[in-house]
């Protein structure tokens, strides 16, 4: 077939294979750049929309994939479509779209991802070993325990229940519940089940289950029709980007919020919902690429200890080294910078990694993760260092925003408060409806891009995308602007 | 090393290899019994569990396995044990302990183990396709759509928004939103955050993340320090077994909870938080396998239609297989059992079928579940049809059942209240503490049991569970039970 032809001749061009054995394997494979044959979604796309629409809602489905026939930054669609991915599947493919791995010509590896066990009971020999290979190895600073789980929402889930677990353990002076507490919680009655609160802030996005949903406040969409929990809801700083342009200003709304913060603490607490934790993004992704300075962060920290709160950095779609650190929150310059830190999307396990004081006995399901997505993190963290992709996210990701100052300079209408870490970058468009004209358009020209918030576009490309990348994207971009200007 | 030497001599006593490319590969491996060469845990496993307690909480850890030489109905443990597996991962193993899949060898599925798409925007071509072999293959009466996820809690908490969404759309009369509800949502607020309930039972276990958590009844333990909502609980029928033994009283405990379920709704009703769902297992699990009667779930399920609540089987644990039909509900021989059907564990991926009109416009998450898992399912639901498994588990089933009254009969001080559908089955002990002495004991003589509600073991094999296996349990069993009297 025609695709699968151009396929062959673009690897002969521009990459050379390599051997299995060889290490690096998958980062070798490329394509030249994006090439169209259809609209998108092409006809093979509506084709297979339709008989999905007969099983499941396909409200949100874009268009399906050749997953085979994607490489690197490049996603190949159905109808031979190959695109730019500065989207990567919400933020959550790490190095891109490895062909192979391999560990998966050995026997052993394929028993784990046949025989999946229940970890919190039988776990695997290779367990502890896997964990202090993959995610110990990343661990934030300041913790050294871990807990995985299988997606996002559960992460955040179990983390919220061992931030309420703590502080009622820390209100009795003991961690043994009394008669009242055992009868109590079996009714949904307190003190059993306690009236306690998780702070959150207005945009955050921290999952869609019910106690993650009760601190996500991004759109209407995600929260209508589900019952949820009287919690305080905080200001997120609304800042001017450039940040260093705006310091003065931007210092002044960070206090406020700040204050507002404090205040919803104390007024929790006269109202019997103490506030057992915060939660924050380090940047507020979903919400609209929302950033706040490392002083805001620090300030935060201390007002949760202040008041004995835990402090819960949510780094689910930050997190795995897109703002140029492996862990957003290291730009904060801090030796503790939280007590809970969850992650999930490109370390393609959920989990959380906590204190020693958070320590969570009861925190437990069926599967607690998968292993074999243990096995796949090892892997992409031994890319990440062989290849100092953290390095090379920090230089595209230079490259990037100062492309995209110079576009906001050239399109003053259409374009502002280009802002980014690393190639977690972002900028805001004129209004809703040109956002949304623009990323299709830019789709129809071969590269793949996301919105967030009310008129933003975020950019979420994987580790690999390099400065060459970068120059195609914005070559896209400034010709999909000149037709909206 | 002796253990595998030992693992060859046993394959070539009772079992004749088969090339790759045969199509029963992992039913042909399997043991000829138990062998044990230390206690439980061995020395090795307590190494690894101290040294998987510098990274995680290890408080319900029993032991580590070697999942590579784990065959069929056996599990091996890192110190060499070989267990006949009567608990199969918390229920969750659906053919036993396969040692690979044919599906491995070829490329593009490893593509689909690595490249993990956003199902809900990108899913990849295969798609439909996969899902109508795996899921809609066996999908419960009156139901033709599917959502994955990625775990149990995940499938229960997204059914219940289906369930919340749709009955707010009833009271609207349409499903779009007035400006009050989208604002009054962002801050946690009725009407966009209603005050509605599911209604749950006594006894029942449905997951612990905060939505489920609230519908979750068995252990204190489980929900104890985590805030819930206020909603209604029902009485769970406390039967007397054998079931067809008292059929009059019964009969009378049924209708007192029936009963007791309408007050509840029209209660909470008058309360303003009204009941938009009923959640219910087909047999309640964790809490103690407390079975009613087809006769209940048809009253219930139109007490449920009567009042316009949705009515949710949560077949998480009772689904796949284990009790000699595909699904549970399918005992009560009805054309429209539910509205949503919940699954995870032995179907390898969480998600629910739910009927047309519960169609969830808005139930969205990055990963929606994990196609590898899907493929995986399809070859299970071929190994299950081929080898007819649901016929064996009937089969087995009834040797189990006729065993444990035997036993029953033997041990009256002992033993009482043995019940089961196929090998779903289980038994009450004196006490609680004879009875993790028993599943203590048992281990060591190299047979696996869990145990369940205050002192029931349950008995959850795998589908490959023969009459040969049934009976190499009922002796160790026995064996055990001498020693206890």
């Amino acid at each position: 077939c025609r695709t699968s032809q151009q396929h062959s001749i673009a690897l002969t061009v521009c990459c050379r294979y390599v051997s299995k054995a060889a290490a690096k394997t998958q980062m070798e494979f490329e394509y030249d750049g994006p090439s169209m044959k259809t609209e998108v979604p092409g006809p093979r796309s509506k084709e297979l929309t339709k008989q999905l629409g007969e099983i499941q809602n396909v409200g949100a489905v874009h268009f399906f994939c050749n997953y085979e026939e994607s490489r690197g930054n490049y996603l190949v669609d159905v109808d031979g479509n190959r695109m730019l991915d500065v989207y990567t599947q919400i933020s959550s493919i790490p190095i891109g779209y490895p062909a192979e791995f391999p560990m998966f010509t050995s026997f052993s590896s394929q028993s784990a991802f046949v025989n999946r066990p229940a970890l919190g009971i039988m776990p695997p020999e290779n367990f502890p070993e896997k964990l202090a290979e993959s995610l110990l190895s990343v661990a934030p600073s300041g913790m050294s325990r871990v807990q995985t789980m299988a997606c996002g929402s559960c992460s955040n889930e179990n983390a919220y229940k061992a931030m309420f677990i703590w502080y009622r353990n820390k209100e009795r002076g003991h961690n043994i519940p009394s008669d009242e507490d055992m009868s109590s919680c079996m009714i949904n009655q307190s003190p059993g089940c306690p009236d306690l609160s998780i702070l959150s802030f207005m945009g955050g996005f921290h999952g869609r289950t019910m106690g993650c949903l009760a601190t996500t406040h991004s759109k209407a969409i995600h929260k209508l029709d589900v019952p949820s929990f009287d919690w305080p809801i905080a200001p997120f700083p609304k800042l001017k980007y450039p940040l260093e342009e705006f310091t003065r200003e931007n210092a002044q709304e960070e206090a406020r919020c700040l204050e507002e913060v404090e205040d919803l603490i104390v007024q929790w607490r006269q109202k019997g919902r103490p506030v057992a934790g915060i939660v924050i993004e380090p940047i507020q992704a979903e919400g609209g690429d929302n950033h706040a300075t490392p002083d805001f962060f620090k300030k935060l920290r201390n007002i949760a200890r202040k008041h004995g709160s835990a402090f819960h950095v949510d780094e689910v779609q930050t997190g795995g080294g897109t703002t140029g650190k492996f862990w957003a929150h290291e730009h904060w310059g801090m030796d503790d910078p939280a007590d809970i830190v969850s992650f999930s999307k490109k370390m393609l396990t959920g989990g959380f990694y906590h204190k020693d004081e958070l320590q969570a006995y009861r925190i437990f399901n069926t599967w607690m993760g998968d292993p074999s997505k243990n096995l796949f993190l090892a892997e992409v963290l031994n890319v990440i260092r062989r290849e100092n992709l953290l390095e090379e996210v920090t230089r595209s990701g230079k490259t990037l925003l100062q492309g995209l100052y110079q576009l906001q300079d050239q399109y003053p209408n259409l374009l502002s408060s280009a802002r980014g870490q690393g190639t977690f970058c972002a900028i805001d468009i004129r209004d809703d409806a040109t956002r949304n004209s623009i990323i299709l358009k830019a789709r129809d020209k071969g590269v793949l891009l996301g919105g967030c918030g009310d008129r933003s576009i975020r950019f979420r490309p994987a580790l690999v995308f390099k400065e060459h990348h970068v120059h195609m994207f914005l070559n896209v971009f400034s010709d999909v602007l000149a037709e909206h200007n």
